[in-house]
């Protein structure tokens, strides 16, 4: 058994060390999204290549081919796979991670030069410090915190670790696809560490996802752009009918208007709902984090069961009309509203499709107009939901108590991690999706930062996790 | 009295050279718009001066300062002042027009290099031919066809021709302003070639214009755009607000929602019903051209009554949230809708801006969300109408008449040129709108062309005009 205490201390120690490692890792600006970037983008895959190596994985890169980046056909960075350990009478973990980022520049409105790690007040600011790159190397320092303390992992681990998260995974899953009964075949569990505690003090272990439908609704009449003063008054706008249309869909309380659109939301059972009244969230920080007046609901539970586990309906924008500053006299010939719906179990894309459909077109028959309209859907993606009693789950929650010293909250994120259902239906094993950043990380925005104490929080966590799974 | 049949044998016998004189300018690519091509905006008010000067104007060159433009400090061309005779016993007309074009790439979908002239089914196509650089050599052509046939002018002429028409004629009510009890003191009448044919084949004078009162209707309520998988559901989304804000703003049959908006239209009188019941206006080749199925009326009357003598409304469009392709799950914090009201007599700004923004604060108070609201009015013009029997006018169809044969439609424009309200306060005279081009000459667009047929003829409607004038 091993040491915790002793090795917990040792990982302290050995802080300045870890941080140097995450500034070598931020200084490669692996955006990649910016075609110009993309050899950097290349380059850190190779760098996290020799980062397990270090640890004693074996690895491989993936090839992915080409894609046609802004008009340039350019490399795809490659895959990382990484396998340590090949032990038949034990189990295995697969770690997913990205060591992309999003793009950054100081002139964004960066305290501090985004690609050079900042310790400042116990915060490690720097793009990817905290979404993913601090998170990805807390495995492989918690992985060396074992061998030098010559503590054996009870479990095989295997890596897979991607460049394109940022830019929609591209390639990815048809990879992995491929793979399922390859590099896929032996997972037992799966653990990914890229979201973010609920807030900034508790851990938390995230077990549901929403899911996504997209929607275009489109209405055209005139064949060209028309000026308003020519031709204002004698034709049907057709942006007129799009704003009634998309003023229909929600109540000013941002309930969804379409009939039966939640009659497929999963019941909720007696330990779920003791779930949302044990969870630690502060409403009035809540809102004060969005900057609102007043929120829709200010009740905890209302309010998290609306996030997590309702639909909702988001209007976006439209495509078409006028968007510039200033005024300009145009009635715009062809108009494209766009929103999009959250769902939730037991909702599928294919039911949400068709009732949102239908909804429109009755809408559209009782707005009478003589222009021309189409409804269409967009991107769709299920929702996901894990048991949290599951071994790995329950491995993930003693790792946490072991470490902080309580148990942790079970969460759901209101977004999609696509990734999450690929591994969960290609290794038909559990997915844990186990947090080590807080939720003021400004993960994707300015001043990205990853905090100290998450940050060797997080390295103590992973290992304790792998121990504890071998007992799972 | 002059020989009408010989002068006008001339003219036609003249067209090739008249031809040279356009593609010249139209050679010039006097974009006003464009900071690269401000030189040749310039020179092109330089080649316009020597041609008024060709035919003996005593002819400055106002200068308007510098612009700043795309960040850029350039100087504004030159106003072009001229003045023909200065006979104290003969009235004065003021001709208005400009020598600067819109934007014209062939890219964009011309069949010809839009700065070269070509000639094409007796159709004169090039930027500019028609808008409004035909109509300016017009004038020129007009009187040097007086002079070559030695015909006294029974008037004196002022010419006033900027080359910022198309950037919103930066300056120029300011300098018109300074130069009331100067250039302008002594105007009798002024007359603007730079409007259009109601159809292709009867010519018009053109009475009246409409006035426009822009307004911007703004939301806010979070601090920063947020993601609409975490926040959608749990906070009142601003655009969301602004759609149903703005879906009540007109009827389907895009009739004003706005209560007492149609109080001010002045009541038609039995002249002016005459006029839109002998109006000549083909409805379905209008639907036709605009590309729609149906009409909110097909009427002829009642359409262009709501064209020219009744308020319009149309949306434009929203600044702040997703415009562009495809999806973006955002949920945008902060949007401003736009729209504006095209006024007519006796509507005023003023009245117009209290009537809307109280409804839009009274639909606000309806929709009951704690969001932000701002609903602002933007810039706004007058409407303009002028007496059709003034002297002014009656010279113009009578010219008309001797040149088409047929007595002129008297019209109305939807839009605004805020220069003819601009002349007829800073003169206290009538001011007449005489329109050289046919309704499809795709000012603006692309394959802009005047007719041949046009062009000689707006030579001789203004050569009669001008003659006419002598006993106005
Ligand atoms: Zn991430
Ligand atoms: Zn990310
Ligand atoms: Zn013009
Ligand atoms: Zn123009």
């Amino acid at each position: 058994k091993m040491d915790h205490a002793k090795i917990f201390q040792g990982i302290e120690e050995d802080y300045e060390n870890l941080k140097e490692i995450l500034r070598e890792a931020v200084a490669i600006q692996s955006v990649s999204s910016d075609p110009s970037k993309r050899d950097e983008t290349i380059r850190m895959v190779h760098w996290m290549k020799a980062k397990l190596e270090e640890i004693g994985a074996t690895c491989s890169l993936q090839d992915l081919g080409n894609q046609t980046l802004e008009g340039k056909e350019i490399p795809l960075p490659p895959v990382l796979f990484g396998t340590l350990g090949t032990d038949k009478s034990k189990k295995t973990l697969l770690v997913y991670g990205h060591v992309d980022v999003q793009p950054a520049q100081k002139s964004d409105g960066w305290d501090t030069e985004p690609f050079e790690l900042v310790e400042k007040d116990g915060k490690l600011f720097g793009r990817g410090s905290s979404d993913d790159k601090g998170p990805v190397l807390c495995w492989v320092h918690a992985i060396r915190a074992a061998q030098k303390n010559n503590v054996e992992l009870p479990i095989n681990i295997k890596f897979c670790f991607e460049a394109m998260e940022e830019s929609g995974s591209v390639g990815l899953e048809d990879l992995l696809k491929r793979e399922q009964k390859g590099f896929l075949s032996d997972v037992d569990f799966t653990c990914i560490s890229d979201s973010y505690w609920l807030g900034t003090k508790k851990p938390c272990l995230t077990y549901g996802l929403r899911g996504i439908c997209s929607f275009f609704v489109e209405v055209s009449g005139i064949k060209q752009d028309l000026h308003s003063g020519v031709f204002g008054g004698v034709v049907h706008e057709p942006l007129a009918d799009l704003f009634w249309i998309m003023s229909q869909l929600t109540t000013v309380e941002n309930r969804i208007s379409i009939p039966s659109i939640y009659d497929d939301v999963a019941p909720m059972s007696e330990v779920e709902a003791r779930i949302y009244k044990e969870i630690e969230f502060d409403v009035k920080e809540f809102r004060e984090s969005v900057g609102a007046s007043k929120l829709p609901t200010e009740d905890k539970e209302t309010l998290l069961i609306r996030r997590w586990r309702e639909p909702s309906l988001t209007v976006h924008g439209v495509e078409g009309a006028f968007y510039g500053k200033g005024e300009k006299t145009v009635i715009p010939s062809k108009v494209i509203g766009k929103f999009s719906i959250r769902i939730v179990p037991n909702m599928t894309p294919e039911k949400v499709n068709k009732i949102v459909g239908d909804y429109l077109n009755e809408l559209w028959k009782k707005r009478g107009s003589p222009n021309t309209f189409n409804a269409k859907p967009g991107h769709s993606a299920m929702s996901w939901v894990a048991d949290v009693n599951d071994p790995n789950f329950l491995a993930g929650a003693r790792a946490m108590k072991l470490v902080h010293g309580v148990e942790p909250d079970r969460i759901r994120e209101g977004c999609s991690i696509p990734i999450t259902l690929t591994f969960q239906e290609l290794t038909g094993k559990s997915v844990l999706l186990l947090p080590i950043g807080a939720a003021d990380d400004m993960a994707h925005s300015q001043n990205e930062k990853n905090n100290k104490f998450n940050y060797i929080e997080g390295v103590k966590t992973l290992l304790s996790y792998i121990m504890e799974l071998g007992s799972a």
